[in-house]
């Protein structure tokens, strides 16, 4: 496996090397973005400068014939939180890459002029052309323009206008099993480096590759027969999302009173069940096409928690929206209007922004009264203006946080300028001590708590308390890390933190591809590495505990229904690094 | 003297009640404020919420005889740094206040609705009005509503448009001895924070009131008289200010190479002499009125740095307009019209903006393409937005760094968020030292190392090169700490510096007015004591050495014609505070 190196600031133009791993042998997906990023970027540089990196890298698993390993890793320094950032997605790409036998590319240097680059991967080695003729197109438009081209095994990874435009959220598409750009590195602003280095898109083409070969083929294939297994019997990945997708969770999280309503102020919405996972398979499968949860992001999932969204007219409009998107757009800006809430999706998907930071800042937005809650129809102008890059476009696209600022507003839900996603940190503890202490700023993906707040997977700790939610959301952060590395989708952690066998069995792929001997504590070891590469960044970045913390508001302001305040001790928060 | 605090979250509408300085006693100006702020107010509370506070303070011999003595200190957590702010002013009002009693008006709570309050101080009290009808008027709006109430002997205190609007980027007005609102608190935002707290303006009415009155009035008659004969036999009091004003500087910073030009891109302007304070002052002597450096800011001003400036056709346009001032929406923005820059001026004043940090915006704004260098019709309409409240000028009142980021571009001249002012940090790097070392973000006014870098006084320190550089910023910023507590014009310091007898006549104003003792050490002790309480809160509002940087393309990119970068290595800098 090597890493291509693409100098966007090489004299006479992009310079393409190849190295082998060297150093960063046995890293894959967020384990080698973040060493290389760590190691490789001053910590204290601009995000948009030239000094920064963009790493793109599947896992160590991406690309072989495991299931669920198609995750794609993007890294940089975060124009966002001004941290390390590590944001990954499904889609088509991670699995070409890997078996074309690359584990990262990496754009760095400073962009000369304002050219926009087309980089061309594919079996014959890396190309980059200058192609203007990009400038100011969509995703949807660079499909239209290229699906050819990727179409067969292939994928394309791009940014949209938001990326072009260097926009703090902003992010780094990819494209789904049709082609299309649905799936996303959306948080942190990865999109707006990518533009930074003058890259457009990159188009991947998988013609002629096969699955990556392990170094124990039968110990492989029995490991991989286990694990799918696994993923089969357990409730959440067997069941619950193959029959609604993410959004089955608005109901139970409005049930729970941890659903942030119009921007966090309170927890639970009285139109959640219009906008349920529920309706919104109703409103799939009544409209012809392929309907609910019949979709993976990539070839090899086996949970399909994925759909198709048509419109009124039975029109493709965009994929079946996740639940943080519909919360985002839906109950977090007051709107219950399921049709809106998928044309948000489609918007953001085509603009190349992240529906959770989007949606957050439109929530912001409304309580600055720059529109009201509830209103769809001034919601949609609004991530317009996003995407066209207007005056307010560029308030909104800087972030929650810096709408916030421009509008003179506290109540801004963010950490480390992130904002946090679905889930009030003060009904979910768990997770609001996840969103305080991840490197990555408010992540829920970081060490997702809810599982066993909520969903009791992986055990059972009292969301309202502040007992155990440390201590739940140290062990979830390490084990994310790792799983971050494998390039497996987080859905199997359900499985794995319920079934031993299961857990052992991703090891078993490890091993058996890999020809490794890890155990249960090597893996451990191997995700507290992660942890501490980032950690270490952020702290010759200028983190202190003090950026571990929640708004002061979140911890004056009682939730309803429950009326609970987030009451995680400072003292308490500064022990999830004791590794 | 009292201390006055305007609750204006209590039940029933907001409260004031009076108390003695207590634990505060012994301290004024900055001192007194930066010891309230760091005291009372959570290091992380934001900037706009209940727990932040404002501290209006005249200084330890405002309101006294002494010549020099009106400025004002008005201290809070900062909405543009996130650290600790004291901004300090001239103007009527520090005189009033101290005349009054008055040790520090104190406005403290949350905000109560949208209400505005009009806050009357008198020799009988103080009363809070609602007055709604005061919303979105401008500070000269306010001039013209509210002169007949504070002309005679009073002053007034109040927020333009930018601070109602709560903009990172507001000051706090005060009114000059003409009872016009040409001087401001400006930096860091401190008209957000009053606006927040819904006061709009404070009317001072200082009718009936007598000077204060010395512990020893012999000494105190002899020390001022020495003080005044300091000030008028140095070369840059007594000389160089009542010429030409602080534009004086233009043509000297400029000739250094270090005059920051075209956001900061090269050292010298090639318009610099159309903008000087020698065309300055010919300009407005011979459009008639009282013309160039005839002016104090306060009563007691004997330096008269200031002056008049009339537009083309004779009509009274603003005050004339500082070095500072005319950089920032001059030479920086490509500028060399004095009539606009006198334009921008005024509207800076009415709208209640800062004027360094409205013109390095500018620059940036200018820097990502959003109207041409130069362009002065585009910087006067960018304005208006500011002062409108339009998306654009909601990014702009943002300030410099939010703008950069809005834009998506590096080039932000910002340390801890504040722009820089007037000197290039690689041409001057005592001065770049400051930038990056001050509790208080990009401030000149911290340690004016310009003074022994290029003015040759109090030393005489190469501005190239690195050597030397923090030591005199540190001695600078200790001197200047105790300034700001006296309520003396910083202007004195060049006195001050070179002349030992006119410290010593310092002193002795402060020992024979409080019958204190103070030594030479004593006074370094008192403002290494501010300097402490202010690094206290900053660190625990999180900021470590890592915020006391230049952004690193100071060190990346040469500045012409010296072809210097800043180079003080960061372990020098994080020696500032070795006490």
């Amino acid at each position: 496996m090597d890493i291509i190196r693409i100098d966007v600031g090489a004299a006479g133009g992009p310079k393409v090397s190849t190295e082998g791993l060297g150093d960063y042998a046995g890293l894959g997906g967020r384990a080698l973005t973040s060493a290389i990023i760590n190691k490789e970027v001053p910590a204290d540089c601009h995000a948009l400068g030239p000094e920064n990196k963009l790493v793109i890298a599947p896992g160590l698993l991406s690309g072989t014939t495991a299931a669920m390993s198609g995750r794609l890793s993007v890294g940089c320094k975060s124009p966002l939180t001004g941290g390390i950032k590590e944001a990954n997605s499904g889609g088509q790409a991670s699995q070409v890459l890997a078996k074309l036998g690359i584990a990262a590319i990496v754009l760095e240097g400073e962009a000369q002029g304002d050219d926009l680059y087309k980089v061309l991967v594919g079996k014959d080695g890396v190309k980059v052309e200058t192609d203007n003729s990009l400038k100011g197109l969509t995703n949807y438009q660079l499909m239209d323009k290229f699906l050819p081209e990727y179409e067969t095994k292939g994928s394309m990874i791009s940014i949209g206008t938001a990326g072009e435009m260097r926009m703090a959220n902003s992010t780094v598409c990819v494209t789904d099993i049709e082609g299309r750009p649905t799936r996303h590195a959306g948080r942190g602003g990865v999109g707006a480096v990518m533009g930074s280095k003058g890259v457009k898109v990159i188009l991947v083409d998988g013609a002629d590759t096969k699955a990556r070969q392990p170094a124990n083929p039968d110990a492989f294939k029995a490991a991989a027969k286990e694990f799918v297994e696994g993923l089969r019997k357990h409730p959440v990945t067997g069941q619950g999302l193959p029959a609604y997708g993410t959004n089955v969770l608005t109901n139970v999280i409005n049930e729970a009173g941890a659903y942030p309503t119009n921007n966090f102020s309170t927890g639970q919405f009285d139109g959640a069940s219009a906008i349920s996972g529920e309706t919104q398979a109703e409103t799939e499968n009544s409209r012809g096409g392929e309907g609910s949860a019949t979709h993976g992001c990539h070839r090899g999932c086996i949970i399909q928690c994925s759909g198709t969204y048509y419109d009124k007219d039975g029109n493709f409009l965009t994929k079946q929206p996740e639940y943080e998107t519909v919360w985002a757009h839906g109950g977090n800006c007051g709107i219950d209007d399921l049709d809106a809430i998928a044309m948000l999706d489609r918007l953001d998907d085509d603009y190349g922004l992240d529906t959770i930071e989007m949606g957050a800042t439109i929530g912001v937005a409304m309580e600055a009264g720059v529109i009201e809650f509830g209103d769809a129809q001034g919601a949609i102008n609004l991530v317009h203006e996003v995407g066209k890059g207007t005056p307010m476009g560029r308030i909104l696209g800087a972030g929650t946080e810096a709408t916030a600022k421009a509008f003179g507003i506290e109540r801004a839900p963010v950490v480390k300028g992130q904002a946090m996603p679905a889930y009030d940190p003060r009904g979910v503890k768990g997770v609001g001590v996840t969103y305080a202490t991840s490197t990555m700023g408010a992540d829920h993906t970081a060490g997702y708590a809810v599982a066993t707040n909520i969903l009791k997977v992986g055990g059972d700790v009292d969301p309202l308390t502040a007992a155990g939610q440390v201590d739940l959301s140290r062990n979830l952060q390490i084990a994310t890390a790792a799983v971050d590395a494998t390039g497996m989708c987080l859905f199997i952690a359900f499985a794995v933190l319920d079934q031993p066998e299961t857990f052992q069995a991703l090891i078993d792929l490890l091993n058996a591809f890999h020809d490794w001997n890890l155990t249960a504590d090597d893996v451990v070891e191997y995700g507290k590495g992660i942890l501490k590469n980032e950690r270490d960044f952020n702290e010759r970045a200028g983190f202190t505990s003090k950026d571990d913390r929640l708004p002061r508001y979140f911890k004056r302001e009682a939730l309803a229904p429950h009326n609970v305040t987030f009451d995680v001790p400072d003292e308490e928060l500064d022990q999830l690094y004791n590794f």
